[in-house]
């Protein structure tokens, strides 16, 4: 007999025939044996209605109240999946974040789990119970409801299936597991297996949309596995788990592009210590996520000056500037200028670490389809470029063929 | 300073304009120094809504189930209400019936509330907040999430201000009070300015639709005074109270008329021991409500046997005459007959204890209007009689000028 813990997003259970099919999927891997403890989103819209609720009574509403307010989503969803596994025969009972035990700091709309104290959903488990827990929601040590913010059911989910010392852990999305590539992209992309939780850290840092960082890294931390697979079917999915050995023979897991970045490059920074830590930290004040910086040696002749780049979200470009242009007089550089037209393509794999020459391969590969590189970082799994936009899917489906095939 | 306690039912907060109104009136009373406590329900609708949903899935959801998914409605509102009051630069924090303190026992979707623990209520008022309470709703000694039922959150507001020891409980509606006949149907109707507990409980039993009985019930048990007022306008409204000695000089404070009975009549039932108490038994059996119970003498020849009427509510009947008809055999009564096209007038007043010809005049009354009496039924302080429906109006209008004006 195993512990499963099961969670279901917002899509999965948009409407009540949803919820029925979930139920259904549920009731299979309970009349297996398994014990079984499902997380559920809210339906999907639900939060988004809540939240046009609160904002036509003011712009800004409290972030104590939203959590309140948002709470109610999830813990609808709970009550009609326990009401959809009765329907199907099966002992099903509701917890809210809070009634499971999920303890969390008191940041509002986007608290951390602090520790869970799972001894109700163990005693409804052994009572013979599915268990459904309310995803993205707990409360803090004096009882004031907290959400978890972007990707908390995920969060929820794999926290619980720490505590619980599950099994499995099963994250049912809208696709089919984790690819090698975008498949609306590449179309000889494949489907992973497994993953390591590193792989899948960068691959989510640089464009692949399958799950929130943070529950990767609470994944990895606790050394729980999950399995990243389709509600609409019954394929397996792909597992991510900690790197095995054998794992490291694949030089290149996955390639991914990032069409949400743009550039910003400062002209002639002077090259005195403190520039780029005032520049960064009045970004940071701004809170404009900063992702690549490439800054080069200093130019020959005249006063040592330096260019310097990075990368910024397309939304956050105009704020950026913004920001970049107040600083000019105190920074001192000469020009700036900005990019929207840039794509960021990257190449992921464990296997890089005892591999050489994968970046020559990689810039070799650029190089023959004509694509100019504006900018280069590496990490120990990791090579990302950008490069101009227009080409960077034919570009990453060259670097998909000579990588993976 | 006074501590206050504000119930809103669901259309005073239907949508996001009137939860505005009701943070602006409570933020009026907090202006003048009062501490105020607000209890809210779900915005209207918004029940209903849930409630659809769970049927769509199974026409009996669990009563576990739908006290969770319930709850949400009001929890809803709260959050919104303690944002409209931010709006509006009063301090709020909204609470759940559980985080109040309210303490139910286990019956699902009716239960009672067994004590209320206010110390977070009482921690909120003294740091300077309105503190926003979940009508509806509390949770067990375990933990579990339950409703109170149909007047949940009257009974709330009225539980959390004898916790509170308030010195004022109002409850807002959509009617300015209570009124010594519905307006509707006697124009000279005049809005009371107090009520005796007892005379509110005969008139909510008797049809005139103002509160659940075992709000006022519990008002009275715990003699927590209330006031009935309009969420529309500044009108004062109805007190409700203990009876006082100057309320006994008032024979008669209020006449109703209930539309919504209907009468059965049993001819020659046996006149032996445990009859009546076997048709009763399976009426309640099948949770049918009897109002009005009149047996008279047996009548002379023969075995002995006499006439048995009964009322219950009209959509009951069908389900009642289905229960006496299986009874017919063992009760051996000769013959039952049912009439829909009734109504039981009532006059109602604490003043009746000590003033006599009450009844004779209300029979006066009516015989001059030519107004036959089907039944009649008393209690120290209500007088109610079965009358043909056709008659209803104008008889409750010349009672009324009778007695009141």
């Amino acid at each position: 007999m195993a512990l499963i813990v099961q969670k279901f997003g917002g899509t999965s259970v948009g409407n009540t025939d949803r919820i029925k099919n979930v139920a259904r999927r549920v009731a299979k891997y309970r009349a297996q044996g398994d014990q079984v403890v499902v997380v559920v989103s809210a339906m999907s819209g639900v939060t988004d209605g809540l939240i046009k609720l609160a904002k036509d009574i003011v712009p800004l509403p409290a972030e104590r109240e939203m959590d309140m307010l948002l709470a109610t989503g999830e813990q609808q969803t709970i009550a009609l999946t326990a009401i959809a596994l009765h329907s199907v025969g099966v002992p099903a009972v509701s917890l809210t974040g809070a009634q499971a035990g999920i303890i969390t700091d008191g940041v509002h709309t986007k608290a951390k789990i602090q520790n869970i104290t799972p001894k109700q959903v163990h005693q409804l488990l052994d009572a013979g119970n599915v268990v459904i827990v309310a995803g993205f929601q707990g409360q803090t040590d004096d009882g004031h409801i907290t959400t978890l913010g972007r990707g908390g059911s995920d969060l929820t989910a794999i926290a619980l299936a720490a505590a619980l010392k599950a099994d499995l852990c099963q994250i049912y999305t809208d696709v089919d597991g984790v690819y090698t590539a975008d498949p609306r992209i590449v179309p000889t992309a494949q489907k992973l297996p497994e993953i390591a939780y590193d792989e899948m850290l960068e691959l989510a840092g640089s464009g692949a949309k399958v799950m929130q960082l943070r529950s990767v890294e609470f994944a990895k931390k606790f050394n729980v596995v999950f399995e990243v697979r389709s509600s609409l079917n019954e394929n397996p999915g792909t597992i991510v788990k900690e790197e095995t050995n054998s794992m490291e023979g694949v030089v290149v897991r996955g390639v991914s592009l990032d069409k949400n970045q743009a550039k910003v490059t400062l002209f002639g920074v002077p090259d005195q210590p403190g520039k780029a830590a005032r520049i960064f930290r009045a970004l940071a004040d701004a809170a404009i996520n900063v992702d690549m910086i490439v800054q080069n040696v200093s130019h020959a002749g005249g006063a040592p000056a330096t260019d310097l780049s990075f990368t910024v979200d397309k939304p956050d470009l105009l704020k950026a500037s913004n920001v970049i242009n107040t600083l000019r007089a105190e920074i001192g550089f000469k020009e700036a200028a900005t990019d929207e037209s840039i794509g960021k393509l990257s190449i992921v794999g464990v296997g890089m670490k005892s591999h050489s020459g994968v970046a020559a391969k990689m810039f070799d590969v650029l190089a023959q389809e004509g694509v100019n590189i504006g900018m280069i970082s590496t990490s120990e799994i990791k090579i990302s470029v950008v490069i101009e936009l227009a080409k960077g899917e034919s570009a990453m489906r060259a670097l998909h063929k000579a990588f993976i095939g």
